[in-house]
């Protein structure tokens, strides 16, 4: 199913962008969890719009409500749900948007696949809104991890041309802003503390399980592990991690597969990088199609945008790496006694 | 399941490079199918080593039996099985690999996932023999997918630094070979002819399902859509693709997006491109571990391996590409009456 | 996962009996059917408790509000939540149930599944409150079902030993009631309508499906279709339904199949049986066990609770048939042009 | 998919009666798992033809062959293939089959379901023949609970009127024989040596995933666990087990419930039985449909066939009840420790 992710944990992410709430339910997570709510909301904090010059100046409350699932802030075995209640729902910003389609955006796709019938209000389930109950799910696994000494970091890695200089990186943003327009960048994911064994051969290796959640994240358009398309140039003798021993494990001196082996984890960190589009909503007027007339249409869309969506993506990056390793993790436990 | 792929289809290849057989079940094809035998095995033979200099001289009888699922040549309705008999069976060319792991293999996380019980004879499940049922597989979906009018086609785009140039890009393996080394490369693949409405938001966008089927190919480290990691350097009104009406038909001006928006077809050309890594068996010597005594060792790989996987890559590209789209397309058929 | 139902459509349940509400999203449903909101919940009410001298007289407010996956009162294409608020939580009712599970309900079997940390509260997430979420998802199934012309019913078949007969099984009900007891029955279901073609070979019959379904409900403890288990006492000259020609169509003299042959439905009406426990929760003192000491103990059940759950049951099975039989009918889709 | 089985293993069960082969693939099953062979094959013995005057005298040297997932007899990780040749293929018996469908049996279902594209000889897919790669899979989690101390035993408890009495049973099947006519009857099944815990609430209970699987088998029509219908004519004191404490244990004086509380494992031995349906094939001439004229038709079945399916049936019930309870096995590894 579309919404859903998940062979050991399973995550259901409802709601569209004007709905009356949006939220997730997940499934699989053991009982006698304590979830630490300070650190979920904290976590959420860092996709939240509206905190600095460089994203939308929208507000959104975005404090979810557990409704099932917890026992005084523990798990009980039940599902989890969680639900964030929408504010500004049915606005008439959007009205347009199903007659004259947003380039870049779902609006032209959903509008034929829905047969007429999507939510094209704010981009309906499309909206890059539902990364918060994304962020919700992976906050939990995230934390679960943690417990067992497996840390999710990600970092912007570049925007635009500008790579690894925050300051720098903030000023294209914000030059893009200027202008009306947006700016694309990378984002970086690096897992500390794995175990040897996680992830299955051929089609549910880490990379098949990561790349499959990653791009539940809209925005995604590539991706890649340790070295990457950098691997298309090398050679083997260049390419290949010699293994080496010290204290007792294996290493390798070099992390070229990004800590992956035959879709396993080999104990090295994991590491991968994503590329993230520019925000599709610009200011700057734009050619596009009125659908009732099939005649050539301009459009300008309305209402106040992200001009780069690449740093509230990267709680979202480090969630999606935490249900993607954390169903590998579960997955790992019926191997072992 | 690990060797598992499908919602609609439902793929399970199995076999070891070494276990008596290799092969495929494949459930979920509509009865009444008249498969090509023909064209199946010349799509097969795409991938096969030993054809010519840039490849293993090893030859594999790649010729598959349908034990099931077909009554004259035509689907049934029942599960479709076809065995591929491993002539060359428990030869003892790989005996050191169980105590000292090929770098870049999965020799070292197979040993420690599977508590040392795994194959390790010639890569047990994790060979890139695996991809010749893989391909059997895709053969069926790709002539489905061909008699609704679409068509899969993927080519090596580079070796090493190489770009487009089919005689240097040979001349880069053979040089590679001459070495003792191999080289890695990059695949692009364009499917023509898809309707507007494949695909579906988050997990099941077409990036999800190509993504998480395309890793199911030993070695391919990266992918990216459309203009991929070229999107982190562009702006909004750069990479959204404008609108325009032809012939009744809502087409893009540009292709960034490759074909996709929101996860799902926007009716112009799907197009992906992946990194694939040189071939980790190489005839130079390199570092690895004894995991016996637990002490640095030396290992050369012994055998005669390709000097480059690109060329056999392509047609498992294009497999991979048709059972993600046929599953993607089963799928949209439960949407309309 | 084991609140979730479906390969076509994916059903989830979330809540506890105690919990701030219960739910269920629903993915799958097509875009562009109009929910009849008032025929959902006079369906509910169907399983409401509180409406007559046999049901508790507990009262619960079992409105759902739809937060997502609705425009208008139409699907949308996104997943459909429903909720429903829980206004009589954590009361002080059941704090006993942890120490001393009550006979015949999950107390004790959740207790160590959970390692101690189930929501004992009323029964958790194993309460039968649970069926109306269940009920809310059926609702839409049936009239999405009925739209193709299916039409599903179930009914009080028997209480006790008294068969067929409404106002004795009443009076059987309020004897049971009045002597603080309970008691079982069955229900049987009829689907009709059908096309030929539903169901698939081995584990995707119409059996097997709807009896996954089924055993959703807490309390069945049996199902059989067709003449079920009098086909145990039959020769197959008897069993056998003998085919015959009417105005063009194949049809069965006798239906002791059911209307499923080889998992598949023959277009006859689609029967099956269910057999439903008496309501655990009785007034009179049982034998228990005191977790906390593991000594023998003596346990009063308090509250008020349902004699039988046979008569708000007969919704809660029309529900799972409609789930099961939808589910059916979407794959069906895929194999039809 | 329909001829797949399991959430943490995955059967797919392959073959038609007449196809070059028949068998099946398991995922899952941990490296490291000696399989006895001659156990069994012994265990497939019992479900063979042709060994004693009950059953079909056709002969089938159903001896599986594993061409993959076993290293020296010896699970490696890698899916299991289990095949069975197929020494009698496309024999002329059948060739009636198609226009004029058996009663009772798949054959009608089948041609409309697969646009009579169905493979007819013998079944196809459909013939009870496929239950032998069912036994291979079961033969395979039977042992390896047997290893945990979990044991499966099912047995004939009624054939026709006659019960648990097998020199009776056994000339009612004769009795039925000699007619030209079958009969059918129940079995009944106990697993013993459970932990409390195994099973999920809602549709992952114990009840849920064992009727998923055992309506795999052709033939069957009803399950009830413990009690099973008999609970619809009890009192809830009746009914209730009463728990006691022994030996630091939890158990309960009766066993209506069939070891099953919430879905989930309450450590008592889980029952349960299944009415098996007469053999359909009878030489008695039957009513049927000449489906290319649509006239009604008098069919004689030819063949020799078993008069009792019941014998035969019995370790399929063991096996199914083994894979699923298996399953439920490996779910619970993930919730503990």
């Amino acid at each position: 199913m579309s919404s859903s992710y998940g062979e050991n944990i399973k995550l259901t992410i409802f709601g569209q962008s004007h709905s009356q709430a949006i939220g997730m339910t997940l499934e699989g997570i053991p009982a006698g969890v304590k979830i630490d709510m300070d650190k979920l909301e904290e976590f959420l904090l860092r996709r939240a719009p509206g905190r600095n010059a460089v994203s939308t100046p929208r507000k959104e409350a975005d404090k979810p409500e557990f409704v099932s699932g917890l026992v005084d802030g523990v798990t009980c075995g039940a599902p989890i749900c969680a639900i964030i209640k929408n504010t500004n729902t049915r606005s008439q910003d959007y009205s347009k948007l199903k007659t004259i389609p947003r380039p870049g955006h779902a609006d032209f796709t959903a509008e034929i696949k829905y047969g007429g019938y999507q939510d094209y209000a704010g981009g309906g389930h499309f909206s890059g809104r539902l990364t918060a109950p994304l962020c919700i799910a992976g906050a939990i696994c995230k934390q679960l991890l943690m417990a067992e000494g497996i840390e999710i970091k990600a970092r912007m890695s570049s925007i635009g041309d500008i790579c690894d200089n925050e300051e720098l990186m903030i000023n294209r943003i914000l030059e893009a802003k200027e202008q009306g327009d947006s700016v694309g960048g990378t984002i970086e994911c690096c897992v500390l503390g794995l175990p040897v064994g996680l992830g299955d051969p051929m089609f549910d290796g880490m990379e098949n399980r990561i790349s499959k959640a990653v791009f539940g994240i809209p925005a995604i358009k590539g991706i890649e592990f340790g070295a990457g398309f950098g691997v298309a140039l090398m050679t083997g003798s260049k390419n290949n991690d010699p293994f080496y021993a010290e204290d007792g494990e294996v290493k390798t001196k070099t992390n070229n597969c990004g800590g992956i082996l035959g879709g396993i984890t080999n104990g090295m960190p994991l590491t991968f990088k994503v590329a993230v589009k520019p925000t599709p909503s610009i200011a700057i007027e734009q050619d596009s199609v009125n659908l009732a007339t099939m005649e050539n249409a301009k459009l300008v869309v309305e209402g106040r945008h992200d001009p780069c969506i690449v740093p509230r993506a990267v709680p979202c990056v480090e969630a999606v790496a935490a249900l993607a390793i954390y169903d590998a993790y579960l997955a790992r436990k019926k191997e072992l006694n």
